[in-house]
């Protein structure tokens, strides 16, 4: 039946972006649509073997067929069973059979894995951690993922339906409070979020002047880019909220490194594109950290791939259902 | 030629323990000499080939070969090369080829292994570890150490020289001075130096009553086994240090846990035999930060070798390089 491919998906809470793959990573097509929700839960399954549907026409329009669909969740995922545990991102789908549902409508296999685990194995199989046996991963979004690539696979601990939460690291212990609950996590510093809370609870101080920044928050309209592009403009505020999160990653990756005893770190995500305003004060904090190694001889790169790492990352986790 | 064995030796600041080792990690004989560092590091070096030159001896009257020696030492090791790379309890054996000089005398092959990397496979293979696919340790000393059992083998990471110094993981920052310079290390916290330091700083800031631990600290004789002992009778400035190491091994334990996905850890070293004085405190520490996990879920056991997880450990990485 000729070429043989797979179907990657990065489900998120407001669009699914999926994406037909084949052996070599290469992307052959790619899907977007809005993921609605608001509809419910089953809706949101049936978007997905439709948007499924049509690469598998695709598919075989070039000739090729398709092996395997895998799925990109943030969250909590139950991989074993292909159950969404909860997701921040899809409140509603707290406990859904996610990979179960596909499978029926689909007739195909169908993995799912944490959205930082499969940045991780689409950075390592195509983008910036090939080659390297040994690295952390770190995605900047609205909140902060990880994942550990170690002796060159991603690693999955004890199985226990997290890992790599890298952005529930406490960095500052007493500190900001975390949309987990605990306080000081370096999400409360490092995320898209947190870079917006920076300036709120600067108003809260009485330390935003009036202004644009002032302004958009005032309508509750601020976002992180708004947030980046005054950085970018010398404002001090946005300035000095960027230097907090480079700070804080610094931190978690002196941290980390300490422990792991390994050099290389690959920071991808949406918010890793204000990567000018917040890396020199990492590698600062780097420098001032770390003790066991040389922090000159870290090597902190950003991802390669982008958006793509999410759907080359689950169409791996489809291939290796396929090898199981 | 009979039984094969190996030869473990913990070669400490102050006295080097050995002991012939066989397959199954039994300890068939024992021994113990002082360092004498002070001698000079030809001497040190040549007392090793003495005991073990001993241990050969009782081995073969025993009708028993030795195949090997490991070496564990406290510090940055390379292992590769056989050189302790820096000791803090053997300062005069920065970058001495330790291995290669013993292989000489000895004409045996010989291994040298950090100390808490030894503390690992000895508990691994025969103790607290033995079963458990992935668990941290964490060894309670004049300093802390750590390693890292990750599917069922010591990590070792890139092999940079230093690997699961979770000592060095920096959970209050701008904190206590650290003996490596940093600032909030753990170690500043759950070290034996660090219990005698929290007496030495409550004095420097007019907090110590008059009494037994004043009078100690003001001879200059204050030991970590004196902080335990007043801790034991309810002394609340003792019981208020070993708090504050408990919560530091917590703070370390979550976010490790957090990043790992594991559940087991394993908490050896001299200091450890304060445990009822700091395990309270470690579970609260646990139970207040960790969100990823459920803390009553985590295990943390005490080592069950003691002083023989180093001996049995270093004879384990003898045995790996006759493997090699």
């Amino acid at each position: 039946m000729g070429k043989k491919t797979v179907i990657g998906i990065d489900v998120g809470g407001t669009h699914m972006r999926s994406a037909l793959v084949d052996s070599r990573c290469t992307i052959l097509q790619r899907r977007r649509t809005t993921t609605e929700q608001s509809l419910g839960t089953a809706h949101v399954s049936h978007k997905l073997v439709l948007e499924c549907r049509a690469l598998v026409q695709e598919a075989a329009e070039m000739g090729a067929s398709v092996a395997a669909v895998g799925l990109g969740v943030a969250g909590k995922i139950d991989a074993a069973r292909g159950t969404v545990v909860f997701s921040p991102n899809l409140p509603a789908m707290r406990n859904f059979p996610l990979a179960r549902e596909l499978e029926t409508g689909l007739g195909l296999p169908v993995t799912i894995e944490n959205d930082a685990n499969v940045f991780g194995l689409g950075e390592s199989r195509a983008g910036a951690g090939r080659g390297i046996r040994n690295w952390i991963g770190i995605t900047l979004g609205t909140g902060v993922g990880g994942c550990l690539i170690l002796d060159g696979r991603l690693w999955q601990g004890d199985g226990l339906g997290f890992v790599g939460e890298i952005g529930h690291m406490i960095v500052w212990p007493g500190g900001s409070r975390c949309a987990c609950g605990a306080s000081g996590c370096l999400e409360a510093y490092a995320s898209g979020r947190a870079l917006v809370e920076g300036i709120r609870d600067a108003e809260a101080r009485g330390e935003l002047p009036e202004g644009d920044l002032h302004r958009l928050h005032t309508r509750g309209e601020l976002t992180p880019e708004d947030v980046y592009r005054h950085a970018l403009a010398g404002d001090a505020l946005a300035c000095s909220v960027f230097r907090t999160m480079g700070r804080a990653l610094g931190l978690a990756l002196t941290n980390l490194c300490t422990v792991l005893g390994l050099r290389n770190a690959v920071i991808g995500g949406g918010v890793s594109g204000s990567w000018d305003q917040f890396i020199e004060h990492l590698k600062e904090s780097l420098a001032e950290n770390a003790r066991m190694f040389d922090p000159d001889e870290m090597v902190i790169t950003r991802s390669l791939l982008g958006d793509d790492a999410a759907l080359i990352g689950a169409a791996q986790t489809a291939l290796g259902l396929e090898k199981v």
